[in-house]
């Protein structure tokens, strides 16, 4: 079960073997949040081998948007004060962002959504590079 | 080497194994940072062993401030958009902190220092429960 606000605010893209991949609608910036299963609310609460095998799949997400998308700057974090179900953010950044050098959180401002057809080739790449299960892209 | 800005920021503690630590001197909350002895800097361009041995430094960090100084949310995160070397967030959140639920990074209000004592008192107990090497609290 993803946590209401997480759901309004991202497209899932589909899911690895430990976490559901999604990403916020607001396309300013490529922002991947993954949601591992698991009740821990906090990263550094994790049991080590989670937190690795977890990291793994943050990791690939970090090398698509460096390699795939084109981006030099990944900003990394679990925070989860607003919505306490563990959540990870992988986000790209650069120095042409909207909010740069800001962190995203309550400070990107409001920007379109994603293409459809964009998102169906982010999750194609994602399938090939990373072996990622996708998900039905209805909205 | 710490970047002046850090430097600038923060107090030094000690270190751990891998990582000198820092606490950021506005106590408004207990921002703590750790700094690791590496040129990459993205947190998760770390080859995983690494990454996981900084960790293990970084969840004991997160014990501390649960255990120690008993808040119950840890926020993390590996940013550098300001600073390019690699720096971990590791900070204490409640709901009584002067700028829950906002993350910390640009927020926080301008806060007091932490008072000589109590820094060597947080210092004393990392030593024991974590066998922090400690750092000489000049200023």
């Amino acid at each position: 079960m993803i946590h209401p606000q997480l759901k309004a605010d991202c497209h899932r893209l589909g899911h690895f073997d430990r976490c559901v991949l999604l990403l916020h609608r607001n396309a300013g910036v490529p922002w991947f949040i993954l949601v591992p299963d698991t009740t821990v609310t906090d990263f550094l609460d994790l049991p080590a081998p989670d937190r690795e095998a977890i990291l793994v799949e943050c990791a690939a997400i970090s090398q698509f948007i460096k390699h795939r998308l084109g981006y030099s700057k990944v900003n990394f974090a679990g925070l989860g004060n607003v919505v306490p179900q563990l959540h990870l953010h992988v986000v790209g950044r650069s120095e042409e962002d909207p909010c740069w050098p800001s962190p995203v959180w309550g400070v990107l401002p409001e920007g379109a959504d994603y293409d459809a057809d964009l998102l169906t080739s982010w999750q194609r790449l994602l399938v090939e590079d990373f072996a990622l299960s996708p998900a039905s892209l209805s909205s």
